[in-house]
């Protein structure tokens, strides 16, 4: 018998963790890794943490290089390769090492699309500078090292108030650069916080000496020799800067399995089924260019995050090794859930905040409460907490927790609440741990579904 | 119509929930709060802090006093006043103020009995030295500090290994004073703690120059001037102290209401059902003196806790002011979650251990793991969880996380899913948010699940 002959595109977190999971489901499979960079498996969210001098080498981040790869995994690594089509009825994808490069073809019994997504950039930003940067991958994060190692940035201007900008302000403020973030309506986290969770840490980084500016960078002022000057806003105003860093978005990169026919789903990534096939036959997709459903609402939700993409990873690889043998692995139910260290806090938040349940159509309510991480008598910091809930099943849609310390696992413990369909009263019906120099008698979570309730 | 005359006896954490809830409810009730001692309404799991040195007074710890809670609550406030008896039939409870006092009596329309617990001595260890001590009440609390306050303490010894022992451990610790604590079998937490836990705990406290002794304490040398001199062991050690602290267990004080025919539950408290309502008519009970419902397997729990003790105050409260009209409030049942801050560590643990889960005749799974409390490239801490499960529902029983910071909150991530009724698989699918400088792509809490379902 041929041995069966698994592709996978792409080679960060899902498309490494399919073709291990690939592996172990079938010892004799033949298994190909393409990516088109030059690095694979490693971890782009420890970035930040290279970016801010803290690791010493982007080298760090990198779990396998694609040589150990191979040899761990009995994986054929193709590295500085793109995939120019697929063939769905011949099963085969066209493949080069660049642009005017010769076009080969791979077959393939089946394929995995773990095609991640790409930085957006609006064309008006677009810029040649060696001073103006996205952060997307490990290639991106050595070229900003490079320049923050080697030269003064006197002022770094981030563009865009997501995850990937909050990230590169903490990495530059340890640094000592000074920054300033320009964010559209000054929303911070714009869908995972509301405006009020969002006020408190601008109000907080404002402290800090970190400028956010409710405006909008229309273009780049370059200098002939290439390097930054300013940039201008939409409100007239022009900022002498010596970096940019564009963290404006993110695109699922679905381009390739479109072109063969694939089919979308309402949050744009590729529509897949709970064994994460897509609409084709012997294609398969995982991680950041798909659409998970959301373990709230039962939709479809594009929530590209680190554990997804490794355990969607897992699911495909597994079902795209078994060929119809054996029990399919099933992908779980996703609750959208992140936080960031920014400026000494932890800003963490899970689910649907209000405003976007409200842009879905729920009929939802919240709260926002001050509370404090300790008793007080002890020492203790504030804690505060924004807690969403439908009005009428009086269930929970999501919460946003700020504060010094004990924002994550706080967030974790509505988390567990969101999966399993509690309202808020089970929430307030919680056993909080009460130990004075640790929590509160009245954890501010519990405070938080009390004054929902009276809302209710 | 006559006033509702509402008795309630006991006034710390639920005695006062329940007479300000009895009072929201109602308006015109005659509401009569007694205490035999002379503090109520006072945080008693705060008396580490003031122990510590860290407030300045007793009275930071209370509320209300008698005083000012009469006046907020419209309340009659009898303290130095114990209840000699109850007559169910008469609906009265004899009351005086001392041995030798006179006694008088007291009508009721509903009675609640709020009368907490007391230190439990065994014989051998009981002592009128001026340095030997217990902690319960604020008093105890009073003396303990001004001896700590106005004597030289070289080395204090603690007698028991419960959440008692270990607070006051960690409150002499802080003074700088040299500790011993002496745990029958070594096992600190016994209950809470399985022994490898209890284990890394005590190693842990070791490097601290905190000794935990296998020993049984059997007796106690007093000089003739009332000062400790020393206490000796089952194995026949002789240990020189300044200051010894008994902290050998509590009994709920159940002797008033038996007496008076009250039923008590299996775990040793009061029997009541979900509207704390006692065994006997318009006689509610609530706080640490009463058997809840445990959460993970519907059995009586005797959990004697600050968030039970407010909680069930104020659904006695509330019940026994309504006189049979409106809906009754209803106690939810309870997961045993507690924790301790000591030697600079979080101890937390929810539901059950193992060896408590089998002794229940439980057929229960656990294991034990080390992770961190962040990512490996970030500054991070170790972090223990101990996981337990009944075997073939896959069901979580309970966790215990040991670690410098982020274990209190695991625990009630997992106190989540014991309320839930999850398992193990549950557990595994949660999304624990991945952000490197706080928590790692794998939470420890996911590691622990990962490695259950393996031994599962």
């Amino acid at each position: 018998m041929k041995p069966r002959r698994i592709l996978i595109i792409g080679g960060v977190a899902a498309g490494t963790a399919a073709a291990a999971q690939a592996r172990r489901s079938s010892p004799d499979a033949q298994i190909t890794l393409i990516d088109k960079g030059s690095d694979i498996s490693y971890s782009a969210c420890e970035m930040p943490i290279y970016l801010a001098g803290e690791v010493s080498s982007a080298d760090k981040l990198v779990r396998f290089t694609p040589e150990k790869f191979a040899a761990t995994y009995n994986v054929e690594v193709l590295t500085h390769t793109e995939v120019v089509s697929i063939d769905t009825e011949r099963r085969k994808v066209r493949i080069t090492s660049g642009p005017g490069e010769k076009e080969t073809s791979i077959p393939y019994d089946a394929l995995i699309l773990a095609t991640g997504a790409r930085a957006h950039v609006p064309d008006g930003l677009k810029s040649a500078s060696k001073d103006v940067f996205v952060l997307r991958d490990l290639e991106d994060a050595r070229q900003i090292a490079q320049t923050l190692d080697t030269q003064t940035i006197h002022h770094a201007v981030i563009v865009g108030s997501g995850y990937v900008g909050l990230d590169a302000l903490e990495s530059f403020h340890r640094r000592g650069i000074r920054c300033t973030l320009f964010a559209s309506s000054g929303h911070l986290l714009k869908g995972a916080l509301d405006v009020d969770m969002s006020d408190l840490l601008v109000s907080h980084l404002g402290d800090l000496g970190i400028s956010i500016r409710n405006d909008r960078v229309q273009s780049l002022d370059v200098a002939p020799d290439g390097s930054i000057r300013s940039v201008h806003t939409a409100s007239g105003e022009q900022t002498g800067c010596s970096l940019v860093l564009l963290a404006t978005g993110t695109r699922p990169n679905t381009a390739l399995g479109e072109k063969a026919g694939l089919k979308l789903g309402p949050a744009g990534g590729f529509q897949v089924d709970t064994h994460l096939l897509t609409s084709m036959a012997s294609i398969w997709a995982c991680g950041d260019v798909v659409d998970f459903t959301d373990g709230v609402t039962g939709q479809p939700l594009h929530a590209p995050l680190a554990l997804n993409a490794f355990l969607s990873g897992r699911v495909a690889g597994q079902n795209a090794a078994r060929g119809g043998t054996g029990r399919p692995a099933r992908m779980k139910k996703v609750v959208r859930a992140a936080a960031v260290a920014v400026g000494g806090l932890e800003v963490a938040h899970t689910g649907w905040s209000l405003e976007s349940a409200i842009s879905i159509g729920l009929d939802a309510v919240a709260v926002t409460i001050q509370s404090r991480s300790a008793a007080s008598l002890a020492p203790n910091n504030p804690l505060h907490v924004r807690l969403v809930a439908e009005r009428t099943s009086r269930k929970l849609l999501g919460a946003q927790v700020i504060g010094k310390e004990g924002a994550v696992q706080r967030a974790n413990v509505v988390t567990s609440h969101l999966r399993s369909g509690s309202t808020v009263d089970d929430l307030y019906d919680m056993d909080f741990i009460y130990a004075p120099r640790l929590s509160p008698l009245h954890d501010a979570l519990l405070v938080a579904a009390r004054a929902l309730q009276k809302d209710l």
